[in-house]
């Protein structure tokens, strides 16, 4: 894991969300870089690598599959699926987990597809059953799942998913939300036979938002060259950016919207550290450490939102409050200990949970401590307000 | 004008290409702020200031009007007015005077809009008698301007454009491209009764890429708000973003997709410093050293592609390169100087000119003495390629 060492920052409370998470004095730095041509030999170099390492973290060798890191949010993701992968009045399988498959459905419709959800309890995920039913029943042009959503902590398994969607409905994409997941859950995607996964830097890579990142298989970018009708979006068009993301991967520059420069240098210098350690190890690592919380909390005598055992993320806890105790009596208290958690999301049960973020250096570096400190200040902040731990 | 001191930054060669430009060391800085929440009381604080500080840069107080940073870069901003502030089938009249009308066309094209160009000869501005007669002609929901074409230099007159559109078509909005003039060409957005002004960072402002930066008009916001059609874009969608920016900037955290925290804060350090002088003083002293450029370049032999006095941008230059020298001939021999300057990008003369940014920190710090390294080095180049300067 990253060595200890004295850190160069500014003290500063630990921000211990599902999201920006803290980051390391490496990827810091990088983001101070000073000034640089986005066409200058020097960045295409950067820009280009960086590429060539997010197929690494993707676990992807296929070169037919290509990596995107734009300037946005993990939001803009969603944009260039619905956009670009769907055509209008074209149907959406959306499985729901949470908020985030709402607002997913909400970007499809914006660009004229025909989302339908599948929704499953709070806290729950959606059979895989239902899953085979609804492809059966219709010919859908793609699957979305959130690998984990971040206003609940459901993960969901993205292999049998895919694998029940190659047998079922085999042209069908499949596309993953993995904002909260990629760098903390195992995802394979040449071997599962993804179609597109996005993400964004400030959960588990550990760069400062900023960027949309994802890639998107051959069979993805083929539905998308066969397109009739022509892109929906101008900024998220992969016609527009695929040619630029090639050229800068065989480390030719290449212009069509400036590169947020710095933003690219700071993910180049996180991806260096994430593949130094082989990635089966730092999602141990992650998967322990979510443990550890989980059983903590479990012993405090705290509820997961995500109920179902085997379906719980590993980078986020959602944790039901304990009756009688409101978050604006918790929060402030663990605030005033230095550590940052996240109030509730999920519209229905925003008031009654809180999220703690376990990703990245945070994790892999044990010598910070973060959540030694992190499960005590939950531990004296509930006992202040008078809950009995 | 800012304080010389030693700068903290690594050597590098100088960025003096029309952006990115050179970054202040507290730019910098800002870009390396340990994470913070997106939602915390400490960052909404600074979000908040940014929005109200890019207000004076507009030279804006009408609160009906709205300022917006968003993660993204310039060409979203196009995006932003493209489906939101025109409907399928209307019409819009864009003005040309460089490779980015092409683009803004294109760009409104996508979401069902009706681009007319009006294009001018390389170098020259569109007569304000065609844009009458063309407004006159036929009813337009926007006009666009390039206030400086990147890809020429050119510098149009929008407050003369403005004043016509309000007097011949006066529900016309009024739209102002001004990602390589805001911050150093003067712009009243009240004053001059514009619409909408979109930019980027990583030119005058002095920040690096990685936000869409526009201010749209209390005219505009209705306009969008009386829409028929909901936004045709959800990443670039102002239902999703207004109320986001008006809660930010009245100091109340919101969420629709995470702000990219550490670029805001570059934002407000950058504004910081703009704005502790008179902008009247900063535009001058850019008018000044372009001046100074322009006529130095001109004693070299050299031509402008942006040939008419008067409409010659004050924050970059476009050189025609000598009869004889091409540009593989002279960038490299200007880049061993540590000077990095750009090449063409108009597609139809892209080869034949070459392009210096004078923005920023570069020109406002005079002490950098950033120019007369430049000058000095294109001299010598120059004279190297056997051009007899």
């Amino acid at each position: 894991m990253t060595m200890s060492k004295p850190s160069t920052q500014a003290a500063h409370p630990l921000t211990l969300i599902p999201g920006p998470v803290e980051f390391t004095d490496e990827v810091l730095a990088a983001m101070a870089t000073p000034s640089q041509s986005h066409v200058s030999p020097q960045f295409v170099e950067v820009f280009g690598d960086a590429l060539a390492l997010l197929r690494q973290l993707f676990l992807n060798t296929d070169k037919r599959a290509q990596t995107f890191a734009i300037a946005g949010a993990g939001t803009l993701g969603w944009d260039f699926v619905a956009a670009n992968l769907i055509e209008p009045g074209e149907d959406a399988l959306v499985l729901h987990t949470g908020y985030f498959a709402d607002s997913l459905a909400d970007c499809i419709a914006t660009y004229g597809g025909k989302p339908t959800q599948l929704k499953a309890p709070i806290g729950d995920i959606v059979p895989l059953d239902a899953i085979e039913a609804e492809l059966k029943a219709k010919k859908y042009k793609v699957v979305t799942i959130t690998h984990v959503d971040t206003s609940t902590g459901v993960l969901s398994d993205i292999k049998s998913i895919a694998a029940l969607v190659r047998a079922v409905s085999p042209e069908t994409l499949v596309i993953v939300d993995g904002v909260c997941s990629v760098g903390v859950e195992e995802i394979r995607f040449d071997d599962w036979d993804l179609d597109l996964v996005l993400t964004a830097p400030q959960k588990a890579i550990g760069v400062p938002a900023g960027l949309s990142i994802f890639i998107a298989s051959g069979r993805a970018l083929d539905v998308f060259r066969a397109r009739k009708a022509p892109p929906a979006s101008y900024y998220a068009s992969l016609a527009k950016w695929l040619p630029i993301m090639q050229n800068y991967e065989a480390k030719k520059p290449s212009y069509f919207s400036t590169p947020p420069v710095q933003n690219i240098h700071a993910l180049l210098a996180s991806l260096k550290q994430i593949l130094a350690v082989p990635l089966a190890d730092r999602f141990a690592a992650h998967a322990r450490m979510s443990d550890r919380i989980k059983s903590t909390i479990g012993s405090y005598g705290l509820k997961q939102v995500a109920a179902r055992e085997g379906y719980q993320a590993n980078g986020m806890t959602a944790v039901y409050l304990p009756d009688g105790v409101a978050l604006p009596d918790l929060l402030p208290r663990i605030a005033k200990r230095g550590i940052v958690l996240a109030g509730g999301l999920h519209k229905e049960i925003a008031t009654k949970y809180f999220r703690i973020g376990h990703m990245g250096v945070s994790v892999t570096d044990e010598d910070r401590e973060d959540f030694d400190k992190a499960l005590a200040a939950i531990k004296e902040s509930l006992a202040e307000t008078g809950y009995a731990v």
